[in-house]
């Protein structure tokens, strides 16, 4: 079978490899989409990052380079190994991409996706989702029912997000502002929208403003080149937002948020940050917020379907563009790098 | 009576000044002792911070400079004005400093700490702990019972510490790591102690170690110069300490608190920056830790007080000097700036 496998940072090949056999415990996709994620990106220009080394295995998927990329993908159970019950052939299913120890006292406590040894499936080994095939843990496996195969996609950025939003603790009929909106933010914006909070985005952007407005998942849109965001998110709240997102992830954003939820508030920091932050620690002791880190999702898969199933949001807007495997980098990529502003989500169809 | 006022940075005088009138729903208390708080000799060096201007008066209290000093008092009722019914002449008390407006939406909610136009009896105006009385709103005057009047001029920085621990989260059985062994840390260990946790102290200064080991209050003492405090935490607890205490305020132990706290922990920052901190972002977010503001205390009096009560923290040994009124700038502030590491707790007698 067909798939994209990373060799080196700008050694991205498209290779003809063995089908995974299927084994006892597990399920075997038949790919349908797989979305191009930031960390791809990121692999590609400066990795192995979340990857594997040539020399050094993965300690929990004991594999070196070359590996298959792609963990936010969808598609159709073809086959289950013995003692699998909870899915069967021709469902719809999308991958929770985790490999984790099960040993640590993360992983005992439930916190699986704060274990030591963590990796994902598409990163540090065991197939990916940029391929036609995948055999995966039937713990991993979540079924989405009749969610559209390319919307499905899309579950796994959307978990993340789903994850930010529990980790804020905002409830329904509260106000949140989420600065940047890029996929995460929107995604943010669109969970926030759906548990029925009241959204304020604030972005720079003039194609993300537009996303923004045409998914409906901003309630108010303040651009902090045109305005004081402090200043407008309070004649829109009062007080200010209960909790904020960093979905952008630069010192002007954290900062800005910061001084901008209500006193007592909560800013979630979804950003990667590759330097340190200058934080206004000022702001944070006086007004007493809570900033708190959040990582990818654990045990949030089955509550964001529900969410989407239910039709509290809807995931076709934030598709871009549906790309086949060979397409990959000079499209996939090439957008993410120099239009980036242009994209929510590139999908990738594996048997293209 | 006499009185230590401010008047400008560098200009604190001890004057004669009139007795402040009784009125009604208010306390009269003759101040026992006060405690020396490092935000009088913030005013002293650099104010008016939290003082008032000379033309600017506080919106509560509607005073101008000058005014008197000291917010960490206790001392016994001499009189009570009317409909005043919680504590009666004789009684031993404590000040809950506070001016609030009650209106704001922080009021309203019970965050009166957090109240935008939030003042400081003893700096905002409304007298102080360094002079011979003071008339205080029964809404904050706490009776203590036999605490030795010394001793509780300590529970007004103790419920400092209190707040900020219960802002952790902490319970008993878990495990702290306090850096900073100075009044706040020292104290705030204290509590924690008292709590049921397992404390570790981290300190440079050999005065102060030595005031973490006689006090009793740390199980574990770690000096960041001698050993990899990171490491030497792990060791203690395992995977890392459930929460932190930043009692220092400097981007080592900021950074060192994100990575030694377990995973999912919880670090509070007590400390007040003057500049930005340069925070490792990057281990609070993959690490998911939230990062808590805290700033004086909100209802916690009367737990705080119980504890004293109960013999679950013990006092005494933080006083580390008892001053007349006259001392407080050549003894006091003299020590708190020259050689801090001496010092826990000075108290000034206002009645020497």
């Amino acid at each position: 079978m067909r798939a994209l496998r990373f060799h080196a940072d700008h050694d991205i090949r498209v290779e003809d490899i063995p089908e995974p056999e299927l084994r006892e415990g597990a399920v075997k996709i038949r790919v349908a989409y797989c979305g191009i994620c930031g960390t791809d990106l990121h692999e590609y220009l400066d990795g192995p990052i979340f990857c594997p080394g040539h020399d050094t295995p993965h300690p929990l998927s004991g594999e070196t380079l070359p590996v298959t990329l792609g963990h936010e993908m969808s598609g159709v159970v073809e086959e289950v190994g013995a003692g699998v019950d909870s899915v069967k052939p021709g469902d719809s299913v999308v991958v929770e991409p985790y490999f984790v120890c099960g040993e640590c006292p993360q992983c005992r406590r439930g916190d699986y996706h704060l274990c030591t040894k963590m990796g994902f499936i598409g990163l540090a080994g065991g197939g990916g989702g940029l391929s036609e095939k995948i055999v995966v843990d039937e713990r991993w496996v979540h079924p989405v029912g009749d969610v559209p195969l390319d919307e499905a996609a899309l579950i796994e950025p959307l978990t993340v997000a789903y994850h930010a939003v529990q980790r804020s603790g905002v409830r329904a009929g509260q106000s949140a502002l989420v600065s940047g909106a890029g996929p995460i933010g929107l995604l943010t914006a669109a969970v926030l929208k759906g548990l029925g909070v009241t959204v304020i985005v604030s972005e720079l952007a003039e194609a993300r403003k537009e996303m923004a407005r045409t998914t409906g998942v901003a309630d108010h849109i303040v651009d902090p080149s045109q305005e004081d965001v402090v200043e407008r998110v309070r004649e829109i709240t009062g007080e200010g937002p209960d909790v904020g997102f960093d979905a952008a992830g630069v010192n002007a954003t954290i900062n800005t948020l910061l001084n901008a939820v209500r006193p007592g508030g909560v800013v979630v920091m979804e950003a990667i940050w590759g330097h340190r932050a200058e934080l206004d620690m000022h702001a944070l002791v006086v007004r007493e917020i809570d900033l708190r880190g959040t990582i990818a999702y654990v045990s949030n898969h089955a509550d964001t379907i529900r969410m989407v199933q239910d039709g509290k949001i809807d995931l076709k807007p934030f598709i871009t563009a549906v790309l086949g495997l060979d397409e990959v980098i000079d499209k996939g990529f090439d957008t993410l790098i120099n239009r980036p502003e242009t994209a929510v989500k590139i999908l990738v169809d594996p048997s293209k």
